[in-house]
């Protein structure tokens, strides 16, 4: 077990050994750490020696300077520079944050960015605020639209971050296919079958075969097939793809940059590195936030203390990630043997005490 | 076979004998009509009985008074004083399209308001403008969020509409569950079983049975259980039932009124009538509009010339409604035997010629 105070500094002496600027190195920490202690493992430190690698291999820029390249009062398209995405995603949420200050509501595309870490951290970055926030971003592509054997989108993830009063904040955030990679990548470790709807082999055939992509396969979007909706997961992936990068500017479809160095970047890219989309609305632009957030308290209990099925209960998206959170910050997060010894190598190359 | 023209004047005749004023009669019957044309038959003329049968027990007015309860530049609530959906939605749509052009975009709650058509109708809106559309709206509970056995949300659907410049748009419209109610009742009338992952039993059970929901059970959110993703359909439920009804002062959860007259308005609202939420954001508020829509061109050739599986393609979201939109102007619309009945009836009771 290691303590999540632990695991922060030592990304982030990472970070500064690559190059970042002390501030950067902090949040970006931060931001990567946030994912292990809500028990979001596929997306935090497990992920510190790719950042490295991309870093290595010159796709990611320790120094950029991330800025507005356009804007009205309400929207804007940051330029991430080639920034570590989990740098210039909260920088780009606060210019959405500052907007809806003044006008009510804002809305950033962001393009010449990279993996941004879990979506769920910027999004709720506005609920101190009493804004609703929203984050989204595409990904390299693993995934097949209903009927494609090509594999156009990323798993294109959706945060939405709500405030309540008494009750912990509303916070959905979830890949837009049936399974997360990072769940398929549990299976394949554990040598488990996945369920069906979560990947088809290349000719297009279900498949409960974990490792069906490195065959060719793909993931399929949420719902599965197309008698289970799958065309709706399609239509979100894609809504996501095309808000984080046909606005701003970034690369969309099959042409998003892989998160793993090894891997070439696509040929003739039609934009710049991946795309992140951002929003945020003040509550008090619609209704006094005291009202809102009383109401929220109200729907909050109502859907908790549903009926339910024999032994289980209806929860509110955010309750595991909270639970994992107390949990973690107590007795420290664990992990895999092979995620500690890759942070052991690193260590290593990087100079730095693990 | 029934002509466009005359079913939307047909509805057009229906509203003026309930009240409305002309302009509104038009603008209802073209929203109504707009469903059967696009082939979506649930949501057409075929719910034109009901909304007059609402009129009939006082739960729609027929002469409201739509207007802006609370705004900040980029936002509002609209109450639309228990006025056909069909009317309010679109006013409120260009409260949001207004706000676009003045700070580059719009976000408008309605509260006390009534079922709305088709989203995609409204957030299409948007298109000639060059700007992206959201549309959303809760709607009465008949969908158990995981685990629960009690019916929490609407099927709640999402449409999202984006330009593009020699290729159609992209219109993605859609329930958050599996499967619309529509859907359903199709399979009900030709007595065939549902596919898993649509409906479970009163005891949260798995189900096939298309009758299902007169027994006590529910639709199931998009992903159908919890292997296969259902707590994602639930959060895109719950997002859009807290966006249309929390947000605005609208009736959320278990609270929304039912469309069919003869159930009862639940106990003790929580708010006024049902809820939608609208979007509108100005393209070039984040890039040149001609820029976005070439690249747009690119992304939706190249979703649809994917290699696919054998015997299908790869649709763009809109694809189907726009072929049937081509095949039902020339053709006309068909009408069920049941509906055919249904509209005679009402033509005699309104005194209105059929």
């Amino acid at each position: 077990m290691y303590s999540y105070t632990k695991l922060r500094e030592f990304a982030e002496k990472v970070f500064i050994k690559m190059g970042c600027p002390e501030k950067d190195a902090q949040l970006a920490a931060e931001v990567l750490l946030s994912a292990d202690v809500r028990g979001v493992d596929s997306h935090g430190v497990a992920r510190l020696s790719g950042y490295v690698r991309l870093w290595e291999t010159s796709r990611i820029n320790a120094m950029p300077n991330v800025k507005v390249v356009h804007e009205t009062p309400s929207t804007a398209v940051v330029d991430g520079d080639a920034g570590l995405g989990l740098v210039v995603a909260p920088q780009a949420m606060k210019v959405a944050i500052e907007k809806a200050k003044n006008v009510g509501s804002g809305w950033v595309a962001v393009k010449n960015s990279n993996h941004f870490g879990i979506a769920g951290y910027h999004a709720m970055m506005a609920l101190e605020h009493d804004m609703i926030g929203i984050s989204m971003t595409n990904a390299s592509p693993l995934v097949a639209p209903t009927f494609s054997l090509e594999r156009l989108l990323g798993t294109n993830p959706i945060a939405v971050a709500i405030p309540a009063n008494k009750q912990p904040p509303f916070v959905a955030d979830f890949a837009t296919t049936t399974a997360a990679n990072g769940k398929l990548e549990i299976l394949q470790r554990k040598n488990i079958e996945a369920p069906s709807g979560w990947v088809q082999d290349k000719l297009g055939n279900e498949s409960t075969n974990a490792n069906e992509l490195k065959s060719g396969g793909s993931l399929l979007p949420l719902g599965g097939d197309r008698d289970h909706g799958s065309h709706k997961g399609y239509c979100l992936g894609a809504w996501v793809d095309i808000f984080s990068a046909v606005l701003s500017g970034a690369n969309y479809g099959p042409w998003v940059p892989p998160f793993v160095s090894f891997l070439p970047l696509p040929e003739n890219p039609v934009g710049e590195g991946i795309g992140h989309f951002f929003g945020a609305m003040r509550i008090d632009g619609f209704r006094p936030a005291d009202e809102f957030k009383t109401h929220m308290d109200n729907w909050i209990t109502t859907f908790r203390n549903a009926k339910a099925i024999e032994g289980e209960k209806v929860q509110i998206p955010g309750d595991y990630e909270r639970a994992e959170s107390e949990k973690r910050s107590v007795e420290g997060i664990y992990l895999l043997p092979p995620v500690e010894k890759e942070l052991k190598d690193l260590a290593e190359k990087m100079g730095v005490a693990f």
